[in-house]
Parts: C-alpha cells; sequence; structure tokens
C-alpha cells in the first residue's frame, strides 16, 4: 500500500517506523516544518514535503496525524484524492474527514508516545473505523499486520475511551511527578519508588483496580490521613488534590 | 535468627513468606484471631498464638506487623524482652517501641501488597532505621538476605517516602478504578487501556515523570478539556478531578 503520512509529531513517527518495518511502502511525508517532514521521511525511506498542494493524488492512503484543530483543514486539501483518508486522533469525528471526501476513516492507536522511548505496536490497541464497509476491511488488515489487539469503535466509544486514557495515563503519571516533587524536597531520589510504581501497574494486568486498592483511605484510616495533611501543611494545592482524591476513594464501590 | 511474628495481615504475610524462603526461622506468628494466625503458622512452621502473653520471650527478632494504632499496645507487652523489637509501618516513630524498649527498630518495605498477588522480595526498597548502631547492622544484614534495595532512612524522611508512595500508587490505582468504571458506563473493557496503563508506568522506570508527561493539560489544549469536562456532565465529581488535576499539570516545571 502506497502511504501520504501528514504529520511528523509523536504519533506519527512511531506509526511510520511501525508501518515500514510492517514493508508498507511510506511515500510522502508532510510537515509545514521541512526539517522535520526530513527527518521522518529519511526513516521511512520517503519524500519530505511542506506543501499540501505537492501531496501525491494518486496514494492508496492518507494518515492525518496532526494536532485536532487542524485535521479539518488538511481534509479539506485532500478533496480530490481517491484514496482512503483517515486521522489518528482520539477525540475527533470522522465527520472532519467525512465533509471532504467519501472514503473517510480513523486510526486511533491507544498508546502514549514520547520522543524519549521506542514502544513496540506489536500489543497496542488500535481503534479503527470507517465511513463504509471495504474501507473498515482495508483499516483492519493494515491494524492486524501491526498489533494483536483491532478494536472496532465508534466516535462515541472512540472519545469516552480518550477520556479514560486521561485517567489511566496522563494523571496517574503526573501523580508520579507530585511523589517526585515531593521527594525531592525531602532529600529522597525516585528511585526508591519506581518498584512500587512498577508493581501498582502490574498488579491491575490480572486484576480489576477496585480489588486491589490499597492505602489510607481505603482502609479509613483517617489518623494516618490526617498525618499526611499536616505534611503538606505548607502546599495547599497538594493538600487539595489529596483530599479530592481520597474522598474519592472512600465513595467506589469495592 | 528466631523470628515472632506480630500479625497476620498483607505485609506480615509477605514478609513472613520472604523470611522463610531465605532459611529464617518464624517461631510464633500471632493474631488475635487465631484462625488467621494458624493459616499464617502452617506456611511458615511456626507455632500460632493469640495471647500476646503466651509470646516466647527468648526470641531474637520480634516484628511488629500490625494496625499503626495498635503497635504501641503490642509494644508494651514486649517491654521484658531482650531482642530486637521492630515495627514495619511507614507512618509510625520508632519511639511507638523505643518508649518500651532498649532495642527497637523499623522495617518499612515501600510496596503495595494484597493478598491475591505474589510479589517477589527480591527489589523491594526496605526502609530500616534502629535505637543503636548494632541493632541498624542486625536489620541491615537481614534486609541485604531479602532484597538488593536496602536504605536507611530516619523517622521524618519515612513519613515523607509514605506520604510520597500514596501519591506514586494509592492514587493512580484509584485513577485507574475511575478509568474503569467511566468505561463500563460505556460498554467498554478494562482489558483496551491496560497496556497504556503498563507503558505509563514502564515510561518512568528510565525518565523523570515530569519529562514524559502527555495529554491536553500538558499540551495546553483547552478544546480538548472542554470537550471531556462535557462528557463528564452528569459525573460532578469526576469533573472535579479532572479541574484539579489538569490544573495541576499546568503548574509543574517541566
Amino acid at each position: 500500500m502506497n502511504i501520504v503520512l501528514i504529520g511528523s509529531g509523536n504519533v506519527a513517527t512511531h506509526l511510520a517506523k511501525a508501518l515500514v518495518a510492517k514493508a508498507e511502502n511510506v511515500v510522502q511525508v508532510y510537515s509545514q516544518n521541512l526539517l522535520n517532514a526530513s527527518l521522518l521521511a529519511q526513516q521511512t525511506n520517503a519524500e519530505a514535503i511542506n506543501q499540501l498542494s505537492e501531496v501525491d493524488q494518486t496514494a492508496d492512503l492518507y494518515i492525518i496525524s496532526v494536532r485536532d484543530d487542524a485535521i479539518e483543514h488538511v481534509a479539506s486539501a485532500l478533496k480530490n484524492v481517491e484514496g482512503l483518508v483517515i486521522h489518528t486522533s482520539g477525540t475527533t469525528d470522522i465527520s472532519a474527514i467525512k465533509n471532504y471526501t467519501a472514503r473517510a476513516g480513523v486510526f486511533y492507536p491507544l498508546q502514549t508516545f514520547s520522543k524519549v522511548k521506542e514502544v513496540s505496536f506489536d500489543h497496542i490497541p488500535l481503534c479503527i473505523e470507517a465511513s463504509n464497509i471495504n474501507d473498515l476491511e482495508i483499516l483492519k488488515q493494515l491494524a492486524e499486520k501491526l498489533s494483536d489487539q483491532v478494536y472496532e469503535i465508534d466516535g462515541e466509544k472512540r472519545k469516552a475511551l480518550h477520556l479514560a486514557a486521561v485517567f489511566a495515563c496522563n494523571f496517574p503519571n503526573h501523580l508520579y511527578a507530585l511523589a517526585n516533587q515531593f521527594l525531592i524536597e525531602n532529600g529522597l531520589d525516585f528511585n526508591i519508588i519506581r518498584p512500587l510504581i512498577a508493581e501498582t501497574a502490574d498488579k491491575v494486568m490480572d486484576n480489576l483496580p477496585e480489588k486491589v486498592q490499597t492505602g489510607p483511605a481505603v482502609r479509613g484510616d483517617e489518623s494516618t490521613m490526617n498525618k499526611h495533611l499536616g505534611l503538606l501543611e505548607s502546599q495547599p494545592e497538594l493538600q487539595n488534590i489529596y483530599q479530592t482524591l481520597s474522598k474519592s476513594i472512600k465513595l467506589i464501590p469495592k
């Protein structure tokens, strides 16, 4: 399949590498910034472009992997292509593309991508959607080449999933960061807490989180919670987070 | 070393098994509930007791692994023993024991223990403290038998560490639970989000969390955040958590 990739951010980069590794043919990489386009194009043996007017009109698949608020603009520039046009966004409706082209789709990888870490696509959940059944089949075959976890999910569910991912990924990572800041203030190193973070995530691989909750809030241990709030006396922001989450823990049915 | 274990909860159970695996001699297991004492005593080839007056007065080490608010009561019952008396609590001062016996210590394993999951002690951070240098050396040798991560940490730092652990373990697990509840409400399965949770924790094994934060809040993507708050319209509790943590993410220096 000849693929044009629009975008050069984290998702575009990891996806491009995974496609090339499965012998898919990335023919062009577009970025507003030609240097960024070139860096990714080199790794995928593609042509780098920085004008949407230069996009190859004869490709089989166009992957739009740009900021959510730029998807529609890119889609409008692809209104004359005959290939399948998809985006990789968790929160954007398929209509952002379907308004401009009959063959529209979504290909949302549910994972957190950073420049600093390679990630294998083998087990990444890939959430696909298409405006017609033939294109859904095309996306399914492509997705199954990359991962053993392919889900056909409509826009509403995809948006719910994206929000759940904020709770399961972005917020926990931020709590790790708050823990780190507090450790530094107390002359301790983040290393000491890494095994705990690993085990906490590992525990929910085979169990539901509601069943393995630990800590003072779930035990109703007010004495320890009061000691903790005392330690945070000079940090009302952290006190507020501590109280908000502890209160929420007590409300969850076990 | 002859060891008396006071307690039969999660920490006591996992610690007892780890000690026996390293050929330490657990001679007695105490619990108020004789059945609980017996269950753990069987696994460690020890005597089960449910009266503190029956505690063997000649052991080398007494490990108090009970609820924080019961530690002092147990310590007072051990005031005539000559062996070393330690507790396993993150938040309790060593004085809870030192008030009753000259040879006092702390042995705090920084990990989350559940009945549902075995856990290896090999890399668990063990935080030790003792009221004299000889006993600190005894605890260090014992700890190093169990784990390659042994830290000498005073009470103040240990309490800070315990609080950091709430942020890095208890709160993230609760956010996994909230994600699960939201997935269920939307007809989705927790399985779909497990790879994301695993990768989020894995990322901070080699990086600091501040450096790998992703998601709408750190990007300042107000449009996506507003969409998310809209999805949570009927759940003010979740909206509040979403806003509190998103605001906090924006405050963290990157």
